[in-house]
């Protein structure tokens, strides 16, 4: 069912693309990026099947620390006290050991230095979506989703970018070299001017809380989007944006009151690998080659 | 069952208040300042039984909004067309009509206005936490939970300020007086520098999502809270953050090993009024004495 | 909220009591009587505040089986291997020695001998119901649930009731002793008769699965419930009967179209005791006086 | 990953086939039925690839009520009154017009009237399971489950037959032509010595409530099942068994200590038809031809 009706976004997309082009807004948190999931936004980033990333600092930060050193599968059920004493960190059944975040901040510091020599001599002004547009180059390996954004001109937006390691770093950072700004002003402007002067959008968003509104908002700047596909298990009745059904987006003018929105009530990472298998995988000869041709 | 395993809370952070207190760090998801539950939260700031708030855009506008013009108890099944041809937003089972929106713009704009102004004449460096000091001390209104956050100088937290009709006018504002900068480095080093000096924490986290993750992320940074409470509907089997048990958070070091930490599986709009009323408010003679002999 | 919803039911019931009276069909699932909610259940068989029961095999057994031993509280998280070992079971976060069984087994055994005997000579039709009657009035326990239903007439319908260890011991004892017929068609004659004779009915339904979808069933005999309240934790979107909303009932007349039916979702355990004791247990003397008038 | 932890069930099962065979006992809830899982659930019971059935009165009506008219497509939010008024019954997103009950009828009343017959000419002792044998053999129609069930001999329990339209029908029946004895007690022995003389079991249950425990508990009468795959939507907090994680089952002995059990955490009107597909389907040619050789 989901494939048929995901198919709407695809096509629709499509007959807009020659002309003008459709903008699609991919959103996910960063649990996906920890699971195998990456490897299918890593796809959609490398084929720029997407045109605007939003997500979490998890879902930038574990994305370079993949690059650096393995992720392993454990299981819900090992003990955090058993765990915290062997210097292992679990995210639902992954694990990952401390050191690899320690191979993050081998990487991250010397950067962060640039950054903040960047911003004294030069006067850059740094934001969320630069920083990760700068990391995407360092970290120069195709196996990261932020490396082909970077190589494909796909802005990623974080604004909290400092919920996670990498605020962690920072944190840490601006004692030795204080000074870094970060504004999300800035960013605010970009990721809603993609939605303003789309032709058509659509929306694909797996997960909640802040991917799922910040991308419905940016949205809501131009009446709405005219494909949306939510990929969630979250639920309406605690009144919650994560679990909001998409007419409640209807109400807001997020998504367009003649659109069909689907959500698909599953964990995206069973249903998403196969979700792009049967639509962008399916038709990649097709949607590589306009994207050449533009 | 779980008034008696907040208890320990309560307890611990009393025995350390009169030497140097027990840091309560309280996040909640937006739809809980929607609901009802932002007149236990209010309560919360007013008579400062908590340290440190973190919520999301959603979280502080709301608040303001419903200073201006009342939110509405309508249905989860209205029609999102029909809700949007009438200018009606929902929220869950909650209605925010357009014109709540309009009455935020005017009260905020000249507000925007004066701090690019201080901005640029003064140098003011902003953030968000310092914009909700300011927005909560503009409001001028004891409904709000943020002018008792200003009154009582506990520090709000919300990284991603822009994710919300916040950020919409923001966007809006910076065509008309462009250059405002939010800060989102300065605000993490307040936000760990909160942890990391604090004798005792106790965390209090309604909903997941990024209120959840960035209250444990601040806690790390003194390996782990002491006392920990989440109440929240999500679950673990999707990986999610904001589903993971306090188990999860053990192994991350965000609480401690010998800590007893909670999570109540319920919607907060059913059991934090209740826990509040056996806890704090209970308490609240003996809280409240202790606080003013600081 | 839910305490205001609630109230038709009991003032509904309570307009209708002096006159015909208003039919309260109450199910719950197994884990409620292994739960604390067994007392709140049996407070309202003591006082005949509902008059018709529906629950499973086990929702039948671990009362009496609590009338010889008792449940114990653990985790949810103890290792299946590990109890199996020492010979526990675990319900949930609820522990029942194996011994418990053995304990039930001796006294149900002698009770089977007696059943399968007047089956023989006296031409007892035995059904679920009618062997739930004579284990009420065996048990002979002011703590359990069904002493109360025995002593008050109240009739409870458990139409799987082999599925459980009442049907291990059936089973094992169909090897000394066979012949006991158990006839579940007079007992829908019985259920069906209590909905479709009655002038007013309620249902309070706590969790799904059968004891949902019997007590709607019968209803549906009636043209609707006129009141009912649901408290569970399914969600619709797998298309279960359990996590079906009350509005599909109204689809298929089990609740009457002009009913005001509610759903709370939420884990019985915590809702129920509050909703019994701010109904029920609130105008007991009332309800009380009310039926003893009869 | 669900596919690879499918397997050892499979081949676990293959390998003692050719000498004493895997008894596979499956279970689904009613509404698998009504949705487009029939056929994948159709396919397994045509070439005997399961060994028992277990599901509720709604799992076996529905399936014979297709053969007899349609069920459609619907949504979850159309309006309850109003489909009420056009004598539609929805069931999740699907929809059943009265009517179609209503050829039920017309096609069962005749049934029931032979089975009275042959009860009181023959000494036929009907249970639920012999009560299916009998109309699955009645429909005579290779679109049904139960005909298939029927043609291969593969018993199908139902304890609870009476919960439901068959029961709606038994029960008016019963005014016209009365006496009709369903007995549960002979169907209990049955379906428990499938598990006790199986020389290994594997389970299946899709969903839970009943269908779950009744397999899971048949499995306890020989210490355990061998495999088991749960595929549900329950949630362990609030202490069902719809919920219970698989290390729940090992506790009672219903699953063996050394098994590696699987729940997979999704609707199973999405994975199902993929895992039978890629474990039954896939290996079908050499599945038949072995059960040929039997």
């Amino acid at each position: 069912m989901f494939e048929l009706q995901l198919e709407p976004v695809q096509e629709g997309c499509d007959s807009h693309t020659s002309a003008s082009g459709c903008t699609i807004f991919l959103g996910y948190t960063s649990n996906l990026i920890s699971s195998g999931v990456r490897e299918s936004i890593r796809y959609l980033a490398q084929h720029r099947m997407v045109d605007v990333i939003v997500t979490t600092a998890g879902g930038i930060e574990e994305d370079f620390i993949k690059c650096l050193a393995p992720t392993y599968l454990g299981e819900f059920s090992l003990k955090g006290k058993e765990l915290r004493q062997q210097g292992i960190n679990r995210i639902g059944n992954l694990l990952v050991p401390n050191d690899n975040y320690c191979k993050f901040e081998d990487w991250l510091m010397p950067i962060l230095d640039q950054m903040v020599l960047e911003q004294k001599t030069e006067g850059t002004h740094w934001t969320p979506s630069k920083m990760i547009h700068r990391l995407g180059k360092e970290i120069n390996n195709p196996d990261s989703v932020y490396y082909w954004a970077y190589k494909n001109d796909i802005p990623v937006f974080s604004p909290a970018l400092t919920d996670g390691s990498l605020g962690d770093m920072i944190y840490f950072h601006s004692y030795k070299n204080p000074g870094l700004v970060l504004d999300i002003v800035e960013d605010i402007r970009h990721l809603n001017s993609k939605a303003v002067f789309a032709e058509t959008t659509g929306m694909i968003i797996l997960g909640g809380g802040l991917v799922k509104h910040h991308i419905a908002n940016a949205n809501l700047m131009r009446n709405g989007a005219d494909f949306a596909v939510f990929v969630n298990t979250g639920q309406e009745f605690d009144g919650s944006d994560s679990g909001a059904r998409p007419d409640e987006a209807i109400s807001w003018g997020k998504i367009r009151m003649d659109a069909t929105p689907v959500k698909v009530y599953a964990d995206a990472s069973i249903v998403f690998p196969l979700l792009v298998a049967e639509t962008f995988a399916h038709n990649a000869s097709r949607l590589i080659k306009e994207k050449k041709s533009d």
